[in-house]
């Protein structure tokens, strides 16, 4: 095990009909800033349940953010929050809303040009202050509830970039799982591809002897794969839902990361997919991960072995066939949700594999938990996905 | 799954040489106390190392706290704390250095006659203010360096009790699995137990439909019957010293009790035989666990023949075969550790079981996560520890 630090002082409040708390979590004479999406909270009951909860606050709302959030979009809300003193930021929404909150946060406080610089000059530049956060979650997927990165899509550059602190950490996050019942089977599919995508990330890598990090990570998996076909097929089943939501969040608070290493190629990759063509973010990833397993099976075979075994029961074969069928078996579990995994399904044409390969080219970048994924890699792993 | 809160605002920084980092976390000209136990880090160097990372601050030394820490002693240090001003508490030990520094935390500020009203009158009377603490955990075991709880013994009245509050969680607590290796064996042995316990308490009780909590309970126990043989037969084998602390630490953070109903029969018991008898902490759950299963085999049926199926591997028999399976299996591993699991092999005569009967009588308890265990069930349990 790697040497660690971890603080993760977000309180989590989970359960049915724990909305009205937001109240007694925000300072008093707070002056709110509620940020949320398209406005489907609008049509289940959830903006009315905040709505009371904030009744002895002064509030203002933004809406619009968008999936995959546009720095465009927050750099209007950082203005009102400049213009009208705001001094806490509810979110109510999924992973976008959320990270887009963290942004608006750091970047009404930022003393330089463009709070852009974040993400450009990411660890060079690092934010001194941000609007307090808290927020209620209304779709089980990012992890962006309990941890303290966002990722902010700029669209005149095309780019899709991500930075952390600790300030824009949520101060709390009401997390009540029926407001999954309302959700669409779209966004539950990605939502569980995404949690499953995010423990793969903290998992499939090299053996550094952790297990106990190994049996959290491969417990949310198995509890995924369990749990998401039955929120599929039943939206209003209650425990599936919180056991899907809790599951979500404790995919990306930290815990499993702990003392390991990390990949997250199939994230930076993905990026790149919903930049050029605007792919759901869990779908890229269920594009990406069966590619980079293929590619990367040298590298990961330790893992990608016991990934099989735990999670899938594969242990006949050579190490080659149990790895093939366990690729095989990520992808069926992936497309019983709805999620296809190849490019054509999305109508990405094969050139855009240029224009990735020359970006991750242009960037230096080096992927992976071993820094070996360069652009060639890149461009061997998306042709995998034709 | 119940509802739940649930904020861990501890700062773990876990690793090899990371004693020297408490320099970094103390806040600056804070006058500090070191509280330590029997001398045992003065042999281990782990003294000499927390006395460099204290060189650039004013600090004072209170050595001496016992196993099972004593009341009588930490009001001792509490006149310490008041009369020099001190305020920072450095905790260097084991869970009851740990468990004594939380309580001096609380009591020197507190306004009432005596601290010990924290324990009686629990939940009615609650600390209002704390001096902050930080630890350097040396022996892993009892999850107070993650953890709000502390458990005091009073010498004069043979009582031992517990209370917990926010405001003596530790600010951050130093894991250095090195600390491990000059450990002998009953702390160790002990420390494994004790973990084991920690997290059967949480998981053995009726499901709530929480899989994700189940398995990440199982994994920690799993984890512990891997490791713990490890650490006994060779003390300076790193990641498994690493993976025993981290076990031990994520076992009582409160993470596995999130949802779920939990038990604390098993402490409840075991203290009274600490109080009567003076036997290590962990060695009264070895004791009296067995006793539980086997008396409330019938309230615990499905989680006793889920833990003996995926601990253990027992699957066949009746329900009742299983079950006495499972609990051999638990003793069997408890004395694979060199820890003894009945009341003859410590010396307690028959008469001390009248005498706990007794107390639980007088305190009106029941106890168990339904509560439903009275005097006579406790004595059901330990007599058939005879």
């Amino acid at each position: 095990m790697k040497n660690f630090e971890y603080k993760n002082p977000v309180k989590i409040i989970f359960g049915k009909g724990t909305i009205p708390k937001v109240a007694e979590e925000i300072p008093q004479n707070s002056k709110v800033l509620m940020i949320f999406g398209g406005g489907s909270i609008k049509k289940n009951g959830v903006y009315d349940q905040v709505k009371d909860a904030l009744k002895d606050f002064e509030w203002f709302e933004f809406g619009g953010i968008e999936a995959n959030p546009h720095y465009e979009t927050c750099m209007q809300a950082i203005e009102l929050v400049r213009a009208k003193n705001i001094d806490f930021l509810l979110a109510v929404g999924g992973g976008s809303v959320l990270d887009a909150t963290k942004f608006i946060a750091a970047g009404a406080l930022y003393e330089g040009k463009d709070p852009w610089d974040f993400f450009t000059k990411r660890f060079l530049v690092e934010p001194k202050a941000a609007v307090p956060l808290g927020a209620v979650l209304t779709l089980p997927a990012t992890g962006s509830e309990m941890n303290w990165t966002t990722v902010i899509s700029r669209v005149s550059t095309q780019e899709k970039l991500a930075f952390g602190h600790p300030l824009v950490s949520p101060k709390f996050s009401v997390l009540d799982p029926e407001c999954v019942f309302s959700l669409p089977d779209r966004q539950v599919a990605n939502g569980v591809v995404d949690a499953f995508a995010h423990v793969l990330e903290q998992y499939l890598t090299y053996p550094v002897n952790a297990p106990l990090q190994d049996r959290f990570a491969e417990g949310i998996l198995l509890t995924l794969i369990e749990e998401g076909p039955k929120v599929l097929a039943n939206r209003t089943d209650y425990d599936s839902a919180a056991n899907f939501m809790w599951s979500a969040t404790m995919a990306l608070n930290g815990l499993i990361a702990l003392g390991v290493p990390t990949d997250w190629a199939t994230h930076m990759i993905g990026h790149e997919l919903t930049a050029f063509h605007g792919i759901d973010h869990a779908r890229t990833l269920a594009i990406v991960f069966p590619g980079l397993m293929h590619v990367k099976r040298k590298n990961k075979k330790d893992k990608i072995l016991q990934y099989g075994e735990r999670i899938w029961g594969i242990s006949d074969g050579t190490d080659d066939e149990r790895i093939d069928k366990t690729i095989a078996k990520t992808v069926e579990f992936f497309e019983s949700l709805g999620v296809p995994c190849t490019l054509p399904e999305y109508d990405v044409p094969a050139e855009t594999i240029g224009k990735i390969k020359e970006r991750f080219k242009q960037r230096k970048s080096k992927l992976g938990e071993k820094q070996d994924i360069d652009y060639n890699e890149v461009e061997a792993i998306l042709e995998n996905r034709l």
